[in-house]
């Protein structure tokens, strides 16, 4: 790509970078991973520039994160050593918490009263972070907040409370707000624990489309709490249940790679567990009764895991080939068609469940692995099959893809129960509609919703 | 910092990405530059995401860019094999540009021109892009017109043409469509090409902060382009000229560094050039007259050269010791109090003015260094004094800064002519009353607006 052009190293020397062919060092100092080429031909000059920047952020399972003897909330961001730099100042704690109006009537005392117990300067800003506000105004909101409160940049990040409407909007604010503000993330309902936690991505809908504006700035860290699943109604939990359900796609090879970490779960993978244990964790909201790891626990981890090593290798989604897409193909076309009918997770489950025909009728599933995944579904409360999923959603969503993704289907398929792989060609019109009336045919008629 | 804990890295086996223990390396395939940490205790799991995100963009010194029969407007963002790839595919051409209302009368039918010679499919977006405008609504109203016009957001770069305030308005809504789609910068006021063209930043005033909102994406592409030069009026030339004075303070000791590439300017760095030739650019407004380098385009090359070896290894400013801070310190504040009296550059050529009497106070500049340097500021008909520039709005700046910046003034002084240090001591009292009294006595006369 940089072919006949001189590349330089960039070292600092003095407080000032300079450039150094990288034949020819003459000084020497800190050197930068970025990199600049230069290119001279008879019309001028141009120069490339390689720069990379690091993210590092935490992603914390904890108990009891509104109890003020517990430092998470204040100081969970902070390495060992940070802390003991910011411990040693005497500026007074600030922070200012948004939070979804939802959870502040059912958590918001809490919260003040762990601030306060804390002697934290603080502002709680209590929002209706609902899908149909999540725009730009209540972006512009939040930041007009921010900046009255007035927070240090460096060392006051932003705390976000609430499900993935609420981290998705706050998150936006914060990565605008002087270029970039830290900012915490704290999810309140099981599809946010599982998704919107451990990503980059921030977000709003923008003229009618799903998150059509936003960035790709980490939180400084997210802290998992549990406990928020208490309050939260039965089809929520479902809902997560979902998002949990897509991870199936790749657990397994995960889980049997990685043993010293299995312990409780060993041998078996994130589906075998949710097959024999989803309905139960479905109705204790996934709380622990034991201090023993015990199935919600484990299931939540190993989806965290799962979620954390496919994103951290590609934050900012520059590779198209994601098998976390799997579920996302055919749900976004669906959610905006049949909205508010369908929650997120259940429009998910609906796309999954189509393309685990789909994997069967290519030879990926048998009809034993395809049979134990619908019924999974079914006790988890999901549904399968929606009569607005049409065979011509379904086409138009494939083909939508194709033209964004660079010319390539990229579908994730599972392979089995616990892996997956991309598969690059369109399917053929034909095939499509056979495997679409199979599915119809054994599924319409067992519509839980 | 990640003491105690076990670090992974990430393999892809089979389109999926799994962790592996440093000390065992079960599968083979393709390392990601990623790392994750876990740590677990009695309280739970937490993981350290390490992520970096490589960013690369071309900075394209080229004549005539509005000719049709050169490729840069619609291919000099890609490299070779990008473009072989992209020239294969028989799709239309389609590209939206977003120009400045005074550019576009000036420039808009050569644009149109070239965009109907190349059979591109196009829109072209007139905007009134001045700093009073510079806000979050002309965001808006640009994202609307992406989304109507329709963009690949892969392979369909948005170009911006203007001043500093278009350049960065299109950047900051091209970052934040999709969440993230690649644009083009085209600078066509001297400031913006120097400054502006070579960086990752975006922004928009908010809440009577200058560029308080924003983000850090660089454009895929800038191309510069000096014939823009000949409709801006003198002043406007001036205000650019400072930005390239801010240079001073590091240009030297880069060009003695790198004897190769120095050709026609070999052994005088860009303070000496500015000195004996900057009046003659400034009246010819930096256009060339010959095929040869010449000091018009030997300054904007070693500027330009300069400014990238500062940028490229602290994209997102996370190093807070920065030269290219220079001038930037008093003249936010002074910008905003006198507004409209004073453009950017003029601001900021008062506050490197102020900063070479301290430089001289604490014996980093000789006399007579400081004397040519405030000659060559009054001979590119810069103001080098104002009477709003008081005492206390200088102390106030000081100590703001010393807030936002981690306890540290990281102030950068020449220590010569091309050569700069970074200070970070807070300034005494008394002699920062020394200095101003010195500076407003010699210079408060000399005043040439
Ligand atoms: N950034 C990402 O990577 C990412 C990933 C997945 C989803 N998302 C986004 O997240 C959103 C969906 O998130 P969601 O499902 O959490 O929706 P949500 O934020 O709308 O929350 C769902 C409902 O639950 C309520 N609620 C939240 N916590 C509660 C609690 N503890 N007890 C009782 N009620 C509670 C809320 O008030 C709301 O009414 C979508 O906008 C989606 O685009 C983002
Ligand atoms: N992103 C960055 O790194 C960065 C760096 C420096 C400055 N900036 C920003 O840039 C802005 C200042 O830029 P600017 O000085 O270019 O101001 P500007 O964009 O307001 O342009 C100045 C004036 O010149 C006119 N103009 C532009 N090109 C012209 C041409 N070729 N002929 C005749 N008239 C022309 C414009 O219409 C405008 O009236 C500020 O908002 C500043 O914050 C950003
Ligand atoms: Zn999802
Ligand atoms: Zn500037």
């Amino acid at each position: 790509m940089i072919s006949n052009s001189s590349k330089f190293s960039l070292v600092q020397v003095r407080g000032t970078w300079i450039r150094q062919a990288e034949q020819h060092r003459l000084a020497e100092g800190k050197v930068s991973e970025a990199k600049i080429y230069e290119n001279k031909s008879e019309h001028g000059v141009s120069w490339t520039v390689v720069s990379p920047i690091v993210f590092t952020y935490r992603v914390i399972q904890c108990q009891n994160l509104l109890d003020p003897t517990n430092d998470t909330l204040l100081w969970g961001h902070l390495g060992k050593e940070e802390l003991k730099g910011t411990m040693d100042n005497s500026k007074p704690v600030k922070r200012i918490v948004v939070i979804d109006e939802t959870v502040n009537q059912l958590y918001g005392s809490q919260v003040t009263h762990y601030l306060e117990a804390r002697n934290v300067v603080h502002k709680i800003l209590s929002l209706p972070t609902t899908e149909e506000n999540k725009g730009l105004e209540l972006v512009t909101k939040i930041l007009e907040d921010i900046h009255k409160f007035g927070i240090d940049r460096r060392s006051e990040p932003i705390i976000a409370i609430g499900g993935g409407v609420c981290l998705d909007v706050v998150g936006l604010a914060a990565s605008l707000y002087r270029r970039r503000t830290p900012y915490i993330r704290v999810p309140t309902t099981l599809l946010s624990y599982i998704d919107a936690s451990v990503g980059a991505k921030t977000g709003v809908n923008f003229a009618d489309g799903k998150n059509k504006l936003g960035s790709y700035v980490p939180p400084v860290a997210t802290f998992l709490d549990r406990s928020f699943f208490q309050t939260l109604p039965p089809r929520q939990i479902s809902n997560g249940m979902a998002e949990m359900l897509k991870v199936l796609v790749d657990a397994r090879l995960t889980v049997e790679s990685d043993l010293p970490r299995m312990a409780l779960m060993k041998h078996r993978g994130l589906f075998e567990l949710l097959e024999a244990e989803g309905r139960k964790m479905l109705h204790s909201k996934l709380q622990s009764c034991s201090e023993q790891e015990d199935s919600a626990a484990a299931s939540t981890r190993i989806a965290i895991e799962t979620m954390l090593e496919e994103l951290a290798p590609n934050l900012w989604e520059d590779d198209l080939d994601r098998l976390v897409d799997f579920g996302h193909l055919i749900s976004p076309e669906l959610e905006m068609t049949v909205l508010p009918a369908l929650l997120h997770g259940e429009a998910v489950n609906i796309d999954m469940s189509f393309m685990v025909y789909v994997a069967h009728q290519r030879g990926l599933l048998t009809a034993d692995e395809k049979y134990r995944i619908i019924q999974c579904m079914l006790a988890l409360e999901l549904p399968v099959w929606h009569q607005d999923c049409t065979l011509a959603l379904v086409q138009k969503s494939l083909s939508e893809r194709l033209r964004h993704s660079a010319g390539s289907l990229r579908m994730p398929l599972p392979t089995g129960l616990g892996c997956a792989e991309i598969f690059h060609d369109m399917i053929e019109d034909s095939i499509l509609c056979q495997v679409y009336h199979k599915w119809t045919d054994e599924l319409a008629s067992s519509g839980n919703k």
